[in-house]
């Protein structure tokens, strides 16, 4: 069987089968009848494909061996303690499965090896153990997640999470704030599939256009580079890795060294391999990766600012040089036009609306700044408190940003409840929302450090760098 | 007059005459009928001393001019024209007010001049002009806001902003997150009244135990470090300064250098004066002056972690290096007796206390650290999501740390709906939270900072600090 075949049942499967115990519970490892009961609740909810439950203490209302399965499953998830998953493990690679999916932990070295042994022999590929939450994807509709009634909205970000604590934190996140992602895949164990296999998934798979990684460790850092510099290519990667302390510590070198040496593989393995790194918690993964999958590369670092308050927009300028950015110097022509057409509005950037600009005047003035060719990206503040602005004139933002499909725009409503308020009427748009100026600037510098890393890339290859995600596709109300 | 008298009926009016107009509206500077009535209804509805609304338009049944008064204001608060509001000025400051406070902007600089000469001439103090949002204190509900029925709740934080729009995300900021503020005063142009004077009144202030200000531009450098590092020996003052660019711009030097250069001069004034400096947002703002106001400054270096979950627990070692802190080393007795009650927990820091970990292993786990004399502070991460820990198990935080008010304790629920069911829980508990491990270990850093600061200014005068904050206020349901 194709070493990818195997991934891809992973998250395409047509058929799958869930295998755990309505009685056992065991205190580590995540054994329980409950989040048995809650994976079989979200699989048949959600899934729009063949669920097949196997419960080992079953009644005969249920199917409770594997024999006794009416078809052949194309991914397995095993629920079950490490002698029982094994055993579970053995019989479904013999009826077929072309995946495993291992949700439960706690499992020793040797166990570790016997379900490797299981799935080398079969040719079945296997993800976990130790996966917690497993795998989710909103265009098949597959959750083996076990907090029942949680499903992301659909999306084109994908992420990969070694951590369950780590992942549940996100998927929270992306629930709240209802940004869509594709699919997202738990690791845990790897001691089969890894960072590479669905990073290379990823880069092939036409609903995910940027992914986000959360790691801890990673082996094989050749294979890593060389297999990523090709998905960086057309699609950007993200990633946050975590344990830096800890693997330190665990190489028992001296602190301080240890720790600045740890951090600088890593920085020297992903810069080699193209990946944008964020150092400091999933805030950022999720900033970066939300303006990458929305917005294109920025190919120059000048930076127009427009807003309908003065205080945030004088941060903003402080964070676009903070980043390293430069505040754009606008053409005489704009200059002139914006005098002509708003005499009140000062036409210096940072350019200062007034707090009483609404809808119209961010459609004029935006719209203007992004056909100066002195402007390679534009951040946007709309303040709700102390203004005239309603959160539906933010909309017009995503429709003149539509037009101009090469340069990024990001925007900022500062402000807690009225972010909120703002980030629901752009959510489903190709607008970015950062709920502070910084974040903004942060999130444009990100997008200039892809277009660098591109044209770092193509240039060694001697091709030009094709800009695969135009045009820009609208995706409100799809 | 005394020259805090004047400062102090900004902040503790008896009586307040709001001067307006309820027919003139001016574009620019923001006069207009529904401000001058949003101030009315704020006023009415929140303050607890006496109200004179003088409309300048009035019929009959409202005053129209200031002779008609039938008291003797304290605080005078103009929202007029600047003509209008010199005019009004001049005619309170003969009735006796003691202090004026300018919403309007749009002053020129003669028409400044006349402000402030009016105010020396009679001994009244200027707040302002330009204030756009002026003053609030949540001790006597005084609320010169037009954001109508927007008051902050009761707390022991104090804030100055120079910028509206900024304040007005502060508020909107304060507001979602409940929490409680003492003081909030708008500066605005800074004609006479300025930071110096409401840094020392706050000092002086029983209500007030930190204070964060946003600046714009600081005159008087010297007089600003004495008269801070005073107050700074018993409250921490948290400081975001904004437009450097700006500043660096009209300094008109070459790009780089001057930003660089005019930086470099406010850190040089924070640092002497002993103000504790953020650099990137407001974000970073609350979150340095919420730890500083509820917990005591961190002595040592040494932090102790523990968990429901791993990976944050991992993210968090990691932060906690980042910022310059180490890992706390248990002492063996801590270690045996945590090996004791709970065998299954790995005892060594960062402590996974597994997800099934509910109020009683918090307190017992917490209570063990925070006794352990190789322990300076503690940060504690509770995960909702994919775990047993529910909102209302986070309250035996508090308690712990209550009876162990000399180290301080930090709180993540991490995650976005999970953070604000747990926030709920805590914030009116003397436990700040944040919403990501990096976020935590920043604020123990901000409380390794102030003690440093403390210790420095007192060593300097052959003093010990006295710890002003102890012993810990638990303000729940207060």
């Amino acid at each position: 069987m194709a070493r990818d075949e195997g991934i891809k049942a992973l998250f395409e499967p047509r058929s799958v089968a869930l295998v755990g115990s309505s009685k056992l519970r065991e205190r580590v490892g995540m054994t329980a009848p409950w989040l048995f009961k809650s994976v079989i609740h979200n699989m048949k909810k959600y899934f729009r494909g063949k669920v097949y439950v196997i419960d080992i203490h079953g009644k005969t209302s249920r199917l409770s061996t594997v024999k006794d399965l009416p078809g052949k499953p194309d991914l397995g998830v095993l629920m079950l303690s490490p002698p029982l998953s094994i055993k579970k493990a053995q019989e479904l690679s013999e009826a077929g499965v072309k995946a495993l999916l291992g949700i439960t932990g706690g499992y020793k070295a040797e166990e570790r090896e016997q379900l490797l042994h299981i799935g080398r022999e079969h040719g079945v590929r296997f993800l976990g153990p130790n996966t917690i939450l497993g795998v989710v994807n909103t265009t098949n509709g597959l959750n083996t997640m076990f907090e029942q009634d949680l499903m992301p909205m659909k999306g084109k970000i994908s992420i990969i999470s070694q951590s369950g604590g780590i992942g549940a934190a996100m998927i929270d996140w992306v629930c709240f704030y209802g940004i869509g992602l594709s699919k997202f895949a738990f690791t845990g164990d790897k001691i089969d599939v890894d960072d590479i296999d669905i990073i290379s998934y990823y880069g092939e798979d036409p609903d995910t256009n940027a992914m986000a990684i959360y790691m801890e460790g990673l082996r094989e850092g050749k294979e890593f580079v060389n297999a990523v510099r090709e998905v960086v290519k057309e699609k950007p990667v993200v990633a946050l890795k975590g344990g830096i302390t800890q693997e330190a510590a665990r190489r028992a070198l001296s602190h301080t060294a240890s720790i600045a040496g740890v951090d600088a593989i890593y920085s020297a393995a992903f810069k080699k391999a193209g990946v944008i790194r964020v150092s400091y918690g999933i805030d950022h993964l999720f900033d970066a990766v939300l303006a990458l999958s929305k917005q294109p590369p920025m190919k120059g670092d000048r930076v127009a600012i427009i807003s309908n308050v003065g205080g945030p927009a004088i941060l903003a300028a402080d964070a676009v040089y903070r980043y390293g950015l430069k505040l754009a110097k606008l053409s005489d022509e704009t200059v002139a036009r914006l005098a002509r057409k708003y005499p009140e509005v000062d036409a210096t950037n940072p350019i200062d609306m007034i707090a009483d600009a609404k809808a119209e005047r961010y459609r004029d003035v935006l719209e203007l700044v992004l056909a100066d060719p002195n402007v390679d990206g534009v951040l946007v503040i709309n303040m709700l408190k102390s203004c005239f602005f309603e959160p539906e004139d933010a909309e017009v933002i995503a429709e003149v940003a539509k037009k101009h499909s090469d340069k990024p725009v990001v925007d900022v409503p500062t402000g807690a409840e009225d972010y909120l308020l703002i980030q629901k009427a752009l959510r489903q748009t190709d607008i970015p929302t950062f709920n502070l100026p910084d974040m903004a600037a942060r999130a444009l510098n990100w997008l200039r450090e892809y277009d660098a890393i591109r044209k770092r890339i193509h240039n060694k290859e001697n091709v030009e760098p094709r800009d695969s995600r135009k045009p820009r596709t609208y995706t409100k109300n799809s």
